[in-house]
């Protein structure tokens, strides 16, 4: 599906631009977030096209998909260019009540390495931006929310499969903001942006809700959820991993709280959006995707 | 020295126990955060006498640590005893929101695991308080700040080194609080408490100084900070961590924030006490201790 097909908000109100089956692989390809608009360190990034930024290629309608299923999408691949974009932003980022002034670097990224001057970091293409229509309203896609949105979360990435609620008929699924490098937390505001393309192929768990974006990858789940605070997103984490802990195992309330404190790390994803993204992961050897549902 | 040696504070005012050297090993013997009380899961937890719970066996003086300096702990090894205890407690924790009641379990630890009912987890035992006497006032040893103290850290087992801003003559150190198994965030007021032993050996910086403590782990160095919410504590780090590049690489502050979106994770160390603790960690590719000192 070529960049141009992009929304900048998740909605019901969005047409699909491609319908899909289940299985069938789909190839997405991703404009960098500021648009593709910065061609060079001189860039003033604070006049960008603003309205142009965080796109997200799509929506894609999944066939099957109905409101309270769970879509299932498996990242097939991502790859990303070989130039990205870092720029920090005057009253942005974790530090936005310093002085400081805007800035942009271009960074080439070759052999495997993002070259910040110097100082070379390896890659790891990350999907920043990923979700569904939610089920009412519009959320712009630079947010996040139970539909997905700007996660950040730095292991999605080739190989992930990421479960979503779905809300609408064919999911209305997009996605893009690729990272070619990100670290926990995306303290400055932006990671390295990055023009791309991902493959992916969709599932459905018909009938099993979810109530949060859940990441398989590797050895854990992890339950992607966000708040006004990382403190109140943090205990949203915390109450969707007991309530599935005590579908897994039987357990009561307290003996699955107290399991908390022993096997399921609360993890920063970024903390310069207006909502704050954490997730709780848990090792698959103590729960299943299975009893993260509710039907 | 024996666990009847212990403060439930970290100040000037604690005579010291014992004298050592840099470089002289040194065995702790440290009871459980609970003071022992525990006897077995009938125990009236709330009932417990909360002046010996999270007790620090020490002070230790450490001959030639001055104000100024910054004091090197290397954690030799840390034993734990073959059972634990973990509890939750209503009104506290991640949940403290939450209706519940409050519940002891103790758990076997053998094989290298601590045995949850059938849950079993790998054993990993972290020193969850560790400190010197802060600059002044006195720190209940459940609480955490520049001086260190509750940090519950993972990564703070064996074979880590832990570097602490040193504000009395013979920095007065003291440790305790150990946990055979604790995951980030510690999100329902404990983890596995149990008791053990430590063996340390010191060294000291003369003429450093360090703004928080900071972990050398594996392949990284954590600078472990704490505010009144997580977000707070992010703000901190992420400055800290700025500070740290900027030194090491001669950047401006605008490419030193930058690079804390690519190589510096924002990780949570626990959300249950007053003041939380989380922790920027940096490989060591990136930078060295020097670059977080200043004289």
């Amino acid at each position: 599906m070529p960049k141009q097909k992009v929304v900048y908000t998740f909605s019901l109100k969005h047409e699909p631009v491609e319908h899909v089956k289940p299985g069938e692989e789909v190839l997405l390809e991703v404009e960098d977030a500021f648009g593709g608009q910065v061609k060079d360190e001189k860039t003033a990034i604070e006049k960008l096209d603003w309205s142009r930024v965080n796109g997200a290629t799509g929506p894609v309608f999944i066939e099957g998909a109905e409101p309270g299923d769970t879509l299932v999408v498996h990242v097939v691949d991502v790859k990303v260019a070989d130039k990205g974009v870092i720029a920090v932003i005057p009253k942005q980022g974790a530090l936005k009540e310093k002085s400081f002034k805007a800035k942009v670097k271009l960074v080439p990224i070759s052999g495997g390495y993002a070259h910040f001057g110097k100082a070379k970091v390896k890659v790891n293409p990350v999907i920043g931006t990923i979700g569904v229509a939610p089920d009412k309203g519009e959320y712009p896609t630079g947010t996040l929310g139970r539909h997905g949105g700007n996660m950040d979360v730095k292991e999605l990435t080739r190989g992930a499969t990421l479960y979503l609620p779905v809300f609408a008929e064919g999911a209305l699924f997009a996605a893009g903001d690729l990272h070619a490098v990100q670290s926990d937390g995306e303290s400055c505001v932006s990671a390295i942006e990055v023009a791309g393309e991902v493959k992916l192929t969709f599932d459905v768990l018909k009938g099993k809700s979810i109530s949060w974006p859940i990441l398989e990858s590797g050895e854990s789940y992890a339950v992607l959820v966000c708040g006004d605070s990382l403190d109140e997103a943090c205990v949203l984490a915390v109450d969707e991993a007991v309530r599935g802990l005590m579908r897994e195992h039987g357990w009561s309330f307290e003996e699955a709280y107290m399991f908390t404190s022993l096997a399921v790390d609360l993890k920063i994803n970024q903390v310069v959006d207006p909502k704050k993204g954490v997730r709780a992961v848990i090792p698959k050897s103590y729960i299943s995707i299975e009893s993260f549902c509710h039907t």
